[in-house]
């Protein structure tokens, strides 16, 4: 699945990366056209940016993460500019007395893989083939770097308007607590990077090569139109993954409160399943698919929305009533199967009562009821 | 009423001081009796802080303000830690890369005029006689400083689990919604460097020899009972101040708040002022008293509850019901009265719908009607 072989981004990368991204963003991450549209003016502007793979880092090489935090709904109303995304880096290597070695995507998921991309060509900095969650998650410390007990600090954070913000927590939850409350002064979106990281500690925890992995889906996606071959079919044979309903939306909740975007959206089933309902429940990403008291799919596992013909992603934010979907999930990357990856991003982390099943077993008919 | 006498803070200087700020303080400015602890606790480890006056500061020493930012309610229950109140300080230092030459209090006003003491004897740095406020005020915008356009940042904030921020804010109004933000997370309460200033603008914008004279209030206030004059009627000569009302306390409704202690009392007159009514409002701070419909004192004029018998000042926090009071008032430093300044404390930015006449024209039996 992944062949490691994207060396640069250009304008047909980011093409493919954003829709990847999108898939592997299970509605979140932040809006993956406005990630596009940053990137792509980017590199019309600087040129391409160069893409260094983990195993290609020094040990002490400087790795930063750079992103978007807030909720999507917000974000999709502010484009950064390239101060706003900038100003985080020029904090932390003040900060740390030292230039920044690569960017790296925080989420591989949604627009935040993009994100690093306007600030990595303006500086001439290299961005990292991999990420810190291998899909998109709400809050700041779920992700492998918090698994693994690594510093999240220093952590840095700008707005538009010129406000800079260096925050020395003492872990991940004091990070999310305290960064969560700046970002909803700031307007409801910030840039942020949080967990820099040496080149060891990539090699140790970081999810490998997760922005070629959403090359190649969006590559799947695009060229499975040409080839007249069906995309969705496609796709979750190339990510191992499962159908889980088919349907249309009848039914959307959708609010912006405490920095997030959270709610709920209620399918029925068309064709050969009318008669079946699917409930899925978000907090920017979607995180629980139910049907009849049924799980059909929990956090961590990716759980995404398909358009039934052209098979590409449905955000969160850009679910409409009467759309005709698929709701697919794959497997999650075994660090998040652990007890605590279950205990940081698991069901019962965002308060849903029910027990995490993996996604192979539900699909197998065992467990997963509610 | 200034000698400029004082030039350092001993146990009978901090007893002197706890007592005056609590009457600069109207109500508010943080506990002055927690300050007051914690002052005495390092004197006694560290020995006595020298004092310096305004006048003596070169032009280009760096002059930063330290104090507690939150609600008075919290305060009471979390006394700050030796390291919560030099890591601002450590913070800025290293931002600025240069050391600190005086401390200053940010608000003479309740317990905030010796909280620097803590650090000051720790570190051995001396503390100014002067203040941003020459009372005390409950947002950060609302300093002398702000009137002069001076620039707040970088300021910097820590609580007592270890969590460190330092942040950039384009001004006053942004730093006091990101900080506020950042101290409701770390519990309530924060210790905060703001507004780093150099001697020069000290000079021109701080307001002078405030810690004398909270010194002279305390002396006043201790000396009239050995001296058994009445130690209200000395206070108002001192200060050229006003009686507003003689009652007790009938009905208080407190609440915190969006990081503040905000409500209003009720009084009812005792003795000569049977049948009359008083109301107060506070937001951490008491800014307005009226009775039937007309004001008789209005921030940014200051009001003070003072214990009948003793003349000893009342608290916010500390105001209970059946507590037989004097409230006075007393002119604000000339800076508050200028638009800038009235627009900046003011009634009408506390959201009372009434003007701001002077105390002085009030006492005179002009305007005041709500």
């Amino acid at each position: 699945m992944n062949n490691n072989k994207l060396t640069e981004l250009n304008e047909q990368a980011i093409k493919y990366i954003a829709v990847g991204a999108a898939v592997l963003g299970t509605g979140g991450g932040g809006d993956p056209h406005i990630g596009k549209l940053m990137a792509m003016e980017a590199i019309r502007k600087y040129g391409p940016v160069r893409v260094v793979r983990p195993e290609d880092l020094g040990d002490d090489d400087l790795v930063v993460p750079l992103s978007m935090i807030g909720a999507p709904t917000v974000m999709n109303e502010k484009i950064p500019s390239t101060e706003q995304m900038t100003k985080p880096l020029d904090l932390i290597e003040k900060e740390l007395g030292r230039k920044v070695n690569a960017i790296m995507p925080i989420e591989v998921g949604g627009g935040n893989s993009l994100v690093p991309v306007l600030a990595a060509a303006e500086r001439g900095i290299p961005i990292l083939d991999a990420d810190a969650m291998g899909r998109a998650f709400p809050e700041s410390q779920m992700v492998t770097f918090h698994l693994d007990g690594i510093d999240c600090s220093p952590i840095t954070m700008a707005d538009e308007r010129g406000n800079g913000v260096l925050m020395h927590a003492i872990d991940g939850i004091w990070e999310e607590r305290m960064a969560r409350a700046i970002t909803i002064q700031m307007g409801g979106s910030a840039s942020i990077c949080d967990y820099p990281v040496s080149g060891a500690q990539v090699k140790q925890s970081a999810i490998p090569h997760t922005l070629s992995l959403a090359y190649e889906i969006g590559k799947t996606l695009f060229e499975s139109k040409e080839l007249r071959q069906n995309p969705i079919e496609a796709l979750l044979m190339q990510l191992h993954g499962y159908a889980l309903f088919h349907g249309k939306a009848v039914d959307i909740r959708r609010r912006t409160e405490g920095g997030f975007t959270r709610g709920e959206a209620v399918f029925e089933g068309t064709d050969a399943q009318k008669g079946r309902t699917m409930r899925l429940f978000f907090q920017n990403e979607f995180l629980l698919a139910t049907e009849d008291g049924r799980s059909l799919a929990v956090t961590p596992d990716l759980i995404a929305l398909l358009d039934q013909d052209t098979g590409m992603p449905i955000t969160t934010e850009n679910l409409k009533y009467g759309a005709r979907v698929t709701a697919v999930g794959f497997p999650c990357d075994p660090k998040w199967r652990t007890p605590k990856g279950l205990e940081t991003v698991g069901p019962q982390y965002f308060g849903y009562d029910t027990p995490y099943v993996p996604i192979e077993e539900l699909a197998a008919g065992k467990g997963g009821d509610l």
